[in-house]
C-alpha cells in the first residue's frame, strides 16, 4: 500500500475559505491518506478570549492544566470535527483521532530540561503537559486505511495513564509517516502551509528552494535564511526521510495536487 | 454478540472524580459495551466564561453558531478525550466519535417548529444547529466492537454536508441501541446518572420505583411526579424498548455494577 501522511498548519485550518479549498483538493487524493492538523493560532486566540495569557518557551507552547483543557477542546474538538464533516461532505469518510483513541499515539510528558539562558545562566525549561512521542500505532492507521477510512489526527497524545498531552502537529506527522513506512510500501510525507515551499528569501514567495539536502539546509541555518518556525519543521522532515520515508515535500496548501514546493533529498 | 448502550450524563462527566470512579467500573464490563455523554453543564460553564449567555427553549439548547463551536469543543475535545484517556488507563481500548467520525450519526437540522405559548399566541421555536438523528453506522459500531474497541459517542453529529449539529445525548444513545439492535442478538440499553432511578418521590431518593411501564409513566406524569427533565429521557427509554431494545434501565452512574435502579417494561 502506497500512503500519503499531510500535515496541514493551523493558518490553514483556521481560515474557514482556506480550509474548506484544502479540504475538496485533499478528498480527490487517490491513494489512502492521513490528515494530522494543529489549530495553534485558535488555540492562542481562544486562551486570550478566556482571559488566559498564551505561554510559549522557545517557539513551544507552555501548557499547564488549564491551557491543556483548552487546546484539547480547539484541536480534538472545533478543528479535528470541522475538518472531519467537510471531509465527509466531498464523499471521503474521514474519521477523527486524539493520540489516546485507539491507543493510536502514546507519549510521555516532557521532563524539566536543563538549559542555559542567553546570559550564561543554568535554566530549567518546563513545557507542562507536553508529550514526546513513545509510540504509534500503525496497525489501526493501516486498519482503517484498508477499510477505506481517512484518519485525521489532531495534536493531542496521551501518557496512557489517563493524561492527554500537546503534542507538536510536525512531529506526529513525522512520527507516524516514519511509523507507517514499516509496513507500507511507500509512505510520502507533505507540511502544507501558507508559504510556496522552503524561501531563500523570506520576503520572495518567488524564491523556492526546489530541492534541498541536509548539507545545503546546514549551510542556510548558518546564513540566518531559515526562519525560527521553520527549523523544528525541517529537522523533523530529515528525520522521517532518513528512517524510512520515500519522499518529504514542503508546499503550499492552497493547490495540493498541483503545486511543487521543496523536495528533501538526502544528499 | 451482546451489547450495552450505556449513556452517563453531564453532572458525572463534568465532576472528576466521579467520572474517575464510573470509569473504572465501567472499564470492568465484561460484554461489548458503547458509552454515550453529554457535557452540558462544562458547555454552559465555557459560554458563560466567554461571555455568551446560554439560551434554551422548552428545557433544550438553542444552537446558534458561536454556541456550535463551543459546545463541539467540549462535548467532542475535551469530555469526549478525557473519557477516552481514563478508559486507556484501565485497560480498555476505547475510541471517541462525532456523528461525523465514520460518519456514525447522519442527522438533519431541526426546521422551525412552529408552536402556541402559554398565552395563546403562535410562535416560531429555532433551536439553530440542533440536529434530528435520521440514521445510526450500526455497521460501524459492530465493526470497532468485534475488533475489541469501545466506541465513545459524543453528542455532536452532522448533516454530511459540513454543518456539525448539537444532538440531546439521551436520544443519541436510544437511537444507537435501536440500531444495534438489528445486528446483535441483545442490547440493553442504561441511562446512568445522579439519582437512583425514577423517584416517586423526587426528593427521597430511597423511593425508587423498581418497575415502570407505560401506563405507570402516563400516571406519574398526570400527577407532575416526574421532573421536566426526566420527560424526555423517558420518553427515549421506552422508544427503545418498543423498538427491539432488550432491557432498558436507569439507574445511578455511582454503582454501575451492582446497583439497580428502574428498569422500563412494555406492560
Amino acid at each position: 500500500m502506497k500512503v500519503n501522511v499531510i500535515k496541514i498548519g493551523g493558518n490553514v485550518v483556521e481560515d474557514r475559505a482556506s480550509l474548506e479549498s484544502f479540504i475538496a483538493d485533499f478528498a480527490q487524493l487517490a491513494a489512502p491518506a492521513i490528515l494530522v492538523h494543529g489549530g495553534g493560532v485558535m488555540a492562542s486566540q481562544m486562551l486570550t478570549n478566556l482571559g488566559i495569557e498564551p505561554k510559549m518557551l522557545e517557539g513551544r507552547r507552555v501548557t499547564d492544566e488549564e491551557t491543556l483543557r483548552i487546546v484539547t477542546m480547539v484541536y480534538a474538538g472545533w478543528c479535528n470535527k470541522s475538518i472531519v464533516a467537510l471531509l465527509q461532505k466531498h464523499g471521503r469518510n474521514a474519521l477523527g483521532l486524539s493520540g489516546a483513541d485507539g491507543n493510536v499515539i502514546k507519549a510521555v510528558k516532557r521532563p524539566l530540561i536543563e538549559s542555559t539562558d542567553k546570559d550564561g545562566n543554568k535554566v530549567t525549561l518546563d513545557y507542562g503537559y507536553a508529550g514526546d512521542i513513545i509510540n504509534v500505532n500503525a496497525d489501526l492507521l493501516t486498519n482503517m486505511l484498508t477499510q477505506g477510512i481517512t484518519p485525521v489526527i489532531c495534536s493531542i497524545t496521551h501518557d496512557c495513564n489517563g493524561t492527554l498531552l500537546n503534542t507538536n502537529a510536525d512531529t506526529i506527522a513525522s512520527a507516524t509517516a516514519i511509523a507507517m513506512s514499516s509496513c507500507c510500501d511507500e509512505v510520502n510525507l507533505t507540511y502544507c502551509f501558507e508559504k510556496n515551499g522552503v524561501l531563500y528569501d523570506r520576503d520572495d514567495e518567488n524564491s523556492v528552494i526546489g530541492s534541498l539536502n541536509p548539507s545545503e539546509y546546514a549551510e542556510l541555518k548558518a546564513e540566518g535564511r531559515v526562519a525560527a518556525g521553520m527549523i523544528p519543521k525541517l529537522d523533523n522532515a530529515f528525520r522521517a526521510l532518513d528512517q524510512g520515508v520515500a519522499r518529504v515535500e514542503i508546499k503550499n496548501a492552497s493547490n495540493i495536487l498541483n503545486a511543487i514546493g521543496t523536495v528533501l533529498t538526502t544528499k
